[in-house]
């Protein structure tokens, strides 16, 4: 790996790819100076299309008429579709059939031809080898590729450019394509500045690979951050990173639903999963930050609305501004609005409610009543419990 | 009303208001150019500092010594606690106490002083108008003023200035300040170009009185889009709509919460209710645009993560992309484990499950299942239902 790769790979990526904004955001962390690197703001929504378009435009004219094939069930799908159609060939993508549908309608958008493939993504990889092997296409690697991962290094050589004095870069990890082109291009130019790896805690393939000297395969993957829920990282990025990288760091899911709440709160802007790891890095902490310039890369912004809307439920949870209250009543006309007016005299807010006769944890005489509360924050949702407790009633939990 | 003032506001806002940008939106309808002015990003995430900010710097030495004061549950109190800051004046805003603490606490921190008053808009405002008869400070009118609808009107000049072929404005209209604004500054400089004015169907304040000839004050507001849920225009204002705006044109909640998953999913961006309703009325082709260049003015960003996740499971059951199936079952082992399997042998995704024994709809011996699934739309969620029918299950709705 060199930087002249990478500089040819920003010379050719002009035009094509958008230089994104960084931008301040002052309260992510009261301690350092946070900056976002906008690539969900990115064509086609994430960082891919860079690796995928460098990757394509060096085919040879032969391999071009070939055409491409690659295997995803996101964002890498629609990289190279777009890729593909600016370079004027074909390209064939394979995607599990389970994939959220907007993903497989935006990479048909671009112009590529899907194949619908029944089972996970690993028998979409099946196919995809099978029919690379009939067709003779040009199988285009997700990460672990020289002029892929040259591609995504660009983004380092723009941090650099808008931000020359950062001290530390939070990168996502998934296979390890973006931070190995990320750390490579950083600490080639910038040798003092820490570019740290974040993985979700329930795919940490990388980070364990790293502590135990040798690439390893985990069994199964465990997050909602489908962009990097990757078994295996790639032989050469793990190389890389082993160079480059001053560590990989874990955030819980819990950690990057709440990052991805702060994004929506005080950016307005879309953050999915695996785009905002490096965010809750910075807002959790994971490495020494104090005082320091941050750059958190927001790599992707193509979350499901259905799982977005799960993950600002969980996010709300988590901060206690919606809470669950269960309830012991007696069985007696008029409790239940007895119960709605406490809560609504402090301003909590009802969501949901349910009544039942036949709770298993109650006296026989009893009912419980399960009641969804939106409140401000935890404060006032115990100011809430506490007052229903003082008029008398029993909450189980 | 002079384009004098716009230009004056448009020199005063300069370093203050960000000018922001105007994105192409090639998704929102396939038959016009729609273009997005983004105030959704503008600082303080809505357009209102533009015309607080006017009013506040125009304000006499001796009044700004007074300070200001203002009412206001949302992006106004914002807009006026930024531009008393940057004014280096005191601000007192009056909040009813029930609005959400995200934008309390934000108010708090562009430095205003909050007066939390308990009830509803009304009460506080009356609590306005007491402090500002006490204190002698100015107050600030959200709408009904020049200052401040010049200051709106900036948005005018800028969208003029970013596609000077525009057609067709969509603006939303609450008070009326942003769209008397906007439509002076695009009639007077381009007058063949359609301004209409967007109210939430369940708040036509604007649409009634423009139709009735008379200002009129709606008995009650229903909408989620609480910035424009306004129940009587100011009468400034809807002179000013009487000559300038083309038409005021209605959208239901559903249409608006469209728009917002819209934004999201093709933008990753995030709009208030208030601010999507431009988008809904370009989606719904409330007025011709047929081929024409369309501006939507996103006003605002500011929406409650909570509300913002029920808008989300609003319009994901809108696009049948979320359903529920209510199903009799004969209170047999195995029932539950047999569903589920034809749901999930299809792609579907069960997020919720209710068993209830004592439904009033079924037989006596029969108990009632009630699923909520994620599809992927309206096909796909008929494709499940078929196929419940025809392992002889009988759906109730």
């Amino acid at each position: 790996m060199t930087l002249d790769q990478i500089y040819q790979a920003a010379f050719a990526l002009k035009g094509v790819a958008r230089e994104t904004e960084l931008i301040r955001a002052p309260r992510i962390d009261a301690e350092s100076e946070v900056w976002l690197k906008t690539e969900n703001l990115q064509v086609t929504g994430s960082f891919k299309v860079r690796g995928a378009y460098n990757k394509i435009s060096r085919l040879t004219p032969e391999e071009k008429k070939r055409g491409v094939i690659a295997c995803s069930a996101g964002n890498h799908a629609q990289g190279v579709a777009l890729a593909a159609a600016k370079n004027g060939i074909r390209a064939l993508i394979c995607i599990p059939q389970g994939a959220p549908i907007s993903k497989v309608e935006a990479t048909r958008r671009y112009g590529a031809e899907v194949r619908l493939v029944p089972g996970v993504y690993d028998d979409a990889c099946r196919e995809a080898l099978r029919l690379q092997k009939e067709s003779g296409a040009v199988l285009i690697h997700p990460f672990d590729d020289e002029d892929v991962i040259a591609g995504q290094g660009t983004i380092g050589l723009e941090i650099l450019s808008q931000l020359p004095e950062t001290d530390v870069v939070f990168v996502p990890v998934g296979g390890g394509g973006l931070v190995s082109g990320v750390a490579f291009a950083v600490k080639s130019l910038c040798p003092h500045c820490k570019v740290y790896g974040v993985q979700a805690a329930g795919a940490p393939s990388m980070a364990q690979s790293l502590r135990d000297g040798k690439v390893e395969t985990l069994e199964s993957v465990h997050t909602f951050a489908d962009g990097i829920a990757v078994k295996r990282p790639g032989d050469l990025t793990y190389e890389l990173c082993r160079k480059y990288v001053d560590g990989v760091v874990t955030v819980t899911d819990d950690e990057t639903a709440t990052a991805i709440l702060a994004l929506i709160e005080q950016h307005k802007m879309i953050a999915e999963g695996a785009g905002a790891v490096s965010v809750a890095a910075a807002m959790f902490h994971k490495a020494d930050i104090k005082g320091k310039k941050v750059v958190c890369l927001v790599s992707g912004g193509n979350i499901d609305v259905a799982i977005l809307s799960r993950v600002i439920s969980r996010g709300l949870l988590k901060e206690s501004r919606r809470g669950r209250l269960t309830i012991e009543l007696s069985d007696h006309p008029g409790e239940l609005q007895a119960i709605s007016a406490i809560i609504a005299g402090l301003g909590g807010n009802v969501v949901s409610v349910r009544h039942d006769r036949s709770g298993e944890e109650s006296d026989i005489t009893a009912c419980t009543l399960s009641v969804g509360v939106e409140t401000r924050n935890r404060a006032h949702l115990n100011e809430i419990r506490g007052a229903i407790l003082k008029a008398g009633y029993r909450i189980l939990n």
